[in-house]
């Protein structure tokens, strides 16, 4: 099979890898950067590369099209524009609803891997990157073609992810609440408090540091400022549902405030009750097959406490499912929250953490 | 010197184990839970028991009044109309404004150690609880008794603790801004998220299950629902410090919205850009003396890669701050957020790391 990388970063890369090493197809690469084209084919990411979108993707049964968010429209464009017509298109971006608009073509499947924000460059390119991942795929009962989607479903599973096909509007509301709505709150938030904290202090001197604050505030704000470019695009691009959720949002904070304002604590208490159980609902769901639950351990934040606590889990083959190390302000000792998958895991996590000595606390 | 702590729990049976082991204090202690204050006398947090608020503090020269913050003011006030005209009387609420209000008496101190919110009772009670801790004390220039503040402060330090001197409106507004806020936001985003998904699907059949989502949503959630019991009496305590938060962080919304809904991309990306200087400066501050750098390491999901990278940079004296484990969907791999503080650290673990043969990116 002859498949063309449209933009060959990290997940164009790591496609080629994928569909040369796990799919058996020859991969026909282009980038509007030379260099990184270059790099690509170095990198074994590609067989060959093209100088332009026309000449990659002639002769391909399958595109993907992994440009960034401000160029996916016009590229993807290009491309249906070009291919045969037998060849399924498809991209990468990480909204759909506008673009599915865009490309009303029998042969466009919009897609969305769950997979390798955190790094990026075709540098960081593997084989393995969509191992398990999720693949959302949109495609459009009235219009696309079935031969194609299956290909294109098959090619995903062969590349060791998850294709899920979800409608591209439920997938936007989604990602609109879960990703995009948290990056926007972290920054009001972090904004928020820088605010607080640079206000001239009351001598008219210096301005008041930053006091020492809990966890709660670092995991609040960790995401803020995330990288401009590909975060203005995404929300550019996932305006309407954002502002759906930023309605919606604004609306539960009204409610919120209204109980507070009328020192109601049963129902805030109700509130938070509620909360707790969403919170577990989706903490839970999602991430393993099964329950995740929660340990805590206060440590002494001494180089190799933690070392201990996972070398002791790892040798009885207890996985961890997240982790997050907590410390006091001069890190003399924090709390090493664990979450594990599956209560017996939990339990037995509880024994061993136990036997290091450690207290264990199930919140 | 005899001290009274009335309310012996965590941070009460901390408070009485600092001063009978550090400060060579004979400690009385009382709590209406007649088991929790006979288990304190048994793991010696407490010299001996009282049965009355009045018996406890007869002749002591420092009372902290450790209950909870429901009970707080009623419990200072019987504090102080029983205890002796030389007797400094302080608390550990994590609000000030209201009881500094309610105690307007010279011998009134109001205080709030910044420890121990992870776990509760007297049986995680522990001498060194408070090193290294701030503990924010909020004296009445007009009012609290030079010597009493002064014989309170030594005695913090003798626990371990930094006692920080602030005035409480604004440890109010701080502690509304960085941890009342989050918990707010976190409690309403996991509701508005499990509202998404619990969803009759379109069919009518099976709600719509939580998809695979991001680790910023974990982290957003992370602190929704905490412990009702303590958090409605925090959100009641400070309910106006709060609703001003509240406001400020719903004008900041709508400033948002506003930029969103007008497309004004220009816009958002000077916001994004503010945001991480913001969350730069915030995550910097007040958790070491120096800066805090953050490596980004994509890893092997498998038990023991955490134990091979504490113990590289353990091995080597590199503290690790703070750290995060993003697991993939299917927690074949992940990526591990580390954040040491200092350059030189850094880029000690920077290369400790990729001598392991683990790609380290900084973000």
């Amino acid at each position: 099979m002859r498949i063309a990388v449209l933009g060959v970063g990290l997940i164009g890369g790591s496609i080629g890898l994928a569909a040369r090493l796990r799919a058996d197809a020859e991969v026909c690469g282009y980038d509007p950067d030379e260099q990184v084209l270059a790099r690509a084919l170095e990198l074994g990411a590609i067989d060959e590369s093209a100088d332009s979108v026309e000449a990659a993707v002639e002769g391909a049964e399958a595109v993907f099209v992994a440009a960034p968010v401000g160029a996916l429209e016009s590229t993807v464009r290009q491309a249906l524009a070009a291919a045969p017509p037998g060849c399924v298109v498809s991209d990468v971006g990480s909204t759909k609803r506008l673009l599915a608009a865009a490309a009303a073509d029998e042969r466009f499947v919009g897609g969305h891997p769950l997979a390798g924000a955190e790094t990026e460059g075709v540098e960081h390119a593997r084989e393995d990157l969509f191992d398990g991942a999720t693949w959302y795929l949109t495609p459009a009962p009235e219009r696309t073609a079935g031969v194609l989607y299956e290909r294109l479903h098959a090619l995903l599973r062969r590349f060791g992810a998850r294709p899920v096909a979800i409608d591209a509007a439920t997938h936007d509301r989604m990602m609109a609440n879960v990703s995009h709505l948290p990056h926007v709150l972290a920054n009001l938030l972090a904004a928020q408090a820088a605010g607080l904290f640079n206000e001239p202090a009351g001598e008219g001197d210096a301005p008041a540091r930053l006091p020492a604050v809990g966890p709660s505030f670092r995991d609040a704000i960790r995401v803020a400022g995330a990288n401009t470019a590909i975060w203005t695009d995404i929300y550019m691009s996932n305006r309407d549902a954002l502002l759906d959720a930023v309605d919606e949002f604004a609306g539960r904070l009204t409610e919120l405030r209204e109980a507070l304002g009328s020192a109601d604590a049963p129902r805030l208490s109700a509130w938070n009750d509620a909360a707790r159980s969403d919170r577990d609902a989706l903490l839970g769901a999602g991430l393993t097959g099964e329950s995740v639950h929660e340990l805590r351990v206060p440590v002494p934040n001494r180089p190799g406490v933690i070392a201990e606590i996972a070398l002791a889990l790892g040798q009885a083959g207890v996985n961890i499912v997240d982790m997050a190390l907590s410390p006091s302000q001069d890190n003399s000792r924090g709390v090493v929250a664990l979450w594990i998958g599956g209560e017996h895991q939990a339990a037995q996590a509880e024994q061993l953490i136990g036997g290091l000595g450690l207290p264990v606390v199930r919140p």
